[in-house]
């Protein structure tokens, strides 16, 4: 079966994957003259740095996914298809999708990073990712339906097990995610759990390395640290998980914790899509690519973000997998995309360090720019600030300043419901829902 | 098991269900010096009459809800628990729910009304009912769905199915789908799906009386049809779905409807507790209570709201099952336990209607009020006001407004998103998600 694509006689370019890298891509190529063909299988973009707020109840996911069928609205060029891509046949120039074969002149793998659970099933199996708004919504139903189920839970022990939470992985989202239940336990819990001692939740950060924040500098790395293990949270430096059962958590200093959830962020791995040369390949799932993103051993086929591996000068084992190098990419693939239409000649692509922060909670963030470094009040400003424009949407925009607002005001993340978008199988007449 | 709740030696109410009625009689009971007991399946009230909204993008389901723990913060008296009620045991004066049993002096029954189909079988298990936000989330999701398999369903017939909707059900709820699914069609779906003719998209109301809104004046009930056929929905009044098998719906006039999607909104019935004695039942699920809202052949069981059935001299026939009776239900029994505390004279319940409203579309909706009755943009403002300031929360309040006033100036819903709270079934190292 073919993909439903009108054929217009246009060059067609396909995107599989409508992140930051994607998305940037789809935009600037909307009026090159090509026909577009962006390929993903939700029908939204994700602003990724957010996922946290929504788990911890502070966001809708709403506000922070965008559907592209809204964004394309005025261009009659771009063709969204919400689908699934199974494989990749380079000699046919085609790919093979979930609403069948599409063909390309070009083709952009754009499909971003999963977690990684280095090969550990049981952890796959029953960890809670943070790599989609799907996954932080079923991590915020989780810990809310947890704290219900502690208030029927009598045995101590057995209470623990559904107040206490394991984060692994000590990198930006274990941060702020850390942060966020921090905040949490110490402002809403005890209000809507009265009968609870939210003194007995313990929220343990296992982190591999021996300080947080990997990436940034040693003054961030450093005051993240302070800032959480002030706000009571036990973080464990160059320790590691070995062993989870869904009940008990064994990490290599010898520590059992008694928890029924472990937030897994502590590494990502890119899917592999069948079909790609050998040569292409590289650690971590990555696909080797030149300096002007071509994938290496194809004459067609680019790759953009965190999956696209490019060694530069100043990055002689790669760029670091976040979105600055994805919408950068994107931008510079567009404009040699349009200079090769001109037969002009090609760019390489050099990497701009805008430098990176991260929350971890009221008033308390880090940033590393360029030329200066600072934590604190001022910082976690510039944080929100450098976030809300960074969204797509006015709307979105306008929703979560509100939403932020509202939640410093009252100290309160008012989104704590538990609601599965469902369709009851029924008995007839019986209330089963 | 017994139920985890404290034993003060307080007199205990236990209230079952915390819809309108269940959760006014709460929130007055909660100074009362007895111990509330609060027992829903959710931890949220839901505000039925903006379901429809949720359904079509209109609202965020947490713009319509809200937590129960919030509303009683500062009640230590109250007691939330979220949990099944699977029987009463009314000779022992306790409940057996999901956390174990309950003890209780005085049961309040609020549990109110499911969907009713009918005893049809095959209806349960393929119609779309409309009556919990889940509910709302899963059409939602399914409508949009359906419009991305519509553009990959070359066949013309097969498209229809994806793209026809049929309603059954011209009640408020019916009427308020069919006249935003119409406005979807005409200013939202051209925009995102360009590839499709939008026009062939049939949007049929089923009616079985012969007229819509029954309840209300043949004024209100006239406009609504004017207005919906004014839409270009394809009302059929007097008319039954007779047969549906998931793809092709028979009505009782003839037609065969090719359509994916019936949403069902035709009836409702209320589920039965099981160990309700039997003198207490009537018809349509609903218990037999006296003028004091006390179940028959009980000494202190009380029902409420929808599933309670109390003949009065205007109201031979039991009231309309609406919001109103049970609100104005709930507040008079919590008078009459107070009074009881007291050793005060009861008073029996006497209902006072307030009118009632639907809304079909921008500036078009129909107002019954005792004394006047009016239809279309002035209705349509009464409506949007009433419905704004009867939802509970500021913050709630104050989303709704921005969300409508932005719909309403871009023409446009802007929460068309196809998303699931999942935790995928992962293989190691693959992406499944």
């Amino acid at each position: 079966m073919k993909i439903n694509i009108p054929e217009t006689g246009q060059s067609r370019i396909v995107i599989v994957g409508g992140g930051f890298a994607g998305l940037a891509l789809a935009r600037k190529m909307a009026k090159s003259g090509s026909q577009v063909v962006l390929i993903d299988k939700n029908n939204y973009h994700q602003f990724q740095p957010l996922f946290y707020q929504v788990a911890m109840a502070g966001l809708e996911p709403s506000s922070i996914v965008f559907p592209f069928r809204k964004l394309f609205h005025k261009h009659r060029n771009v063709f969204f298809r919400m689908a699934e891509v199974t494989g990749i046949a380079p000699e046919k120039n085609r790919i093979h999708t979930s609403l069948g074969i599409c063909n390309y002149d070009q083709l952009v793998i754009a499909t971003g990073a999963d977690t990684n659970f280095f090969g550990n099933e049981e952890m796959a199996r029953l960890a809670i990712p943070m790599k989609s708004v799907s996954e932080a919504l079923f991590l915020r139903n989780t810990v809310l339906d947890h704290y219900e189920k502690a208030l029927s839970t009598v045995d101590y022990d057995a209470r623990q097990g559904y107040m206490d939470i394991v984060i692994v992985g000590g990198g930006p989202t274990g941060v702020e995610v850390a942060g966020a239940i921090a905040e949490m336990r110490k402002y809403v819990l005890p209000k809507d759990y009265p009968e609870l001692n939210c003194e007995e939740i313990d929220i343990y950060l296992v982190q591999g390395a021996d300080q947080l924040l990997k990436g940034m500098s040693e003054a961030a790395s450093r005051k993240a640290l302070d800032f959480l293990t002030g706000m009571g949270v036990k973080v464990k430096l160059s320790a590691r998980v070995t062993d989870y059962d869904g009940e008990y958590v064994k990490i290599n200093d010898g520590t059992t914790i008694r928890s029924k959830k472990v937030i897994w962020a502590a590494g990502i791995t890119c899917p592999t899509l069948p079909g790609m040369p050998e040569e292409s390949k590289t650690y971590g799932g990555r696909l080797k690519v030149d300096r002007f993103s071509k994938v290496a051993g194809t004459g067609n086929i680019y790759a953009l973000g965190d999956i696209a591996y490019m060694e530069e000068e100043a990055w002689p084992k790669g760029h670091p997998q976040v979105a600055q190098v994805a919408i950068q990419q994107a931008n510079h693939l567009a404009g040699n995309l349009k200079r090769a239409a001109k037969d002009q000649t090609l760019k390489p692509f050099v990497y701009k360090d805008l430098g990176s922060m991260a929350t971890v909670g009221r008033n308390r963030a880090v940033v590393d720019l360029p030329r200066i470094r600072f934590q604190g009040a001022f910082a976690w400003l510039v944080w929100l600030f450098v976030h809300l424009f960074a969204i797509l949407g006015a709307k979105n925009k306008l929703f979560i300043f509100l939403n932020w607002v509202w939640n410093y005001v009252t100290y309160d993340q008012s989104l704590r419901l538990i609601i599965r978008p469902r369709m009851p199988l029924r008995e007839v007449g019986k209330k089963t829902e």
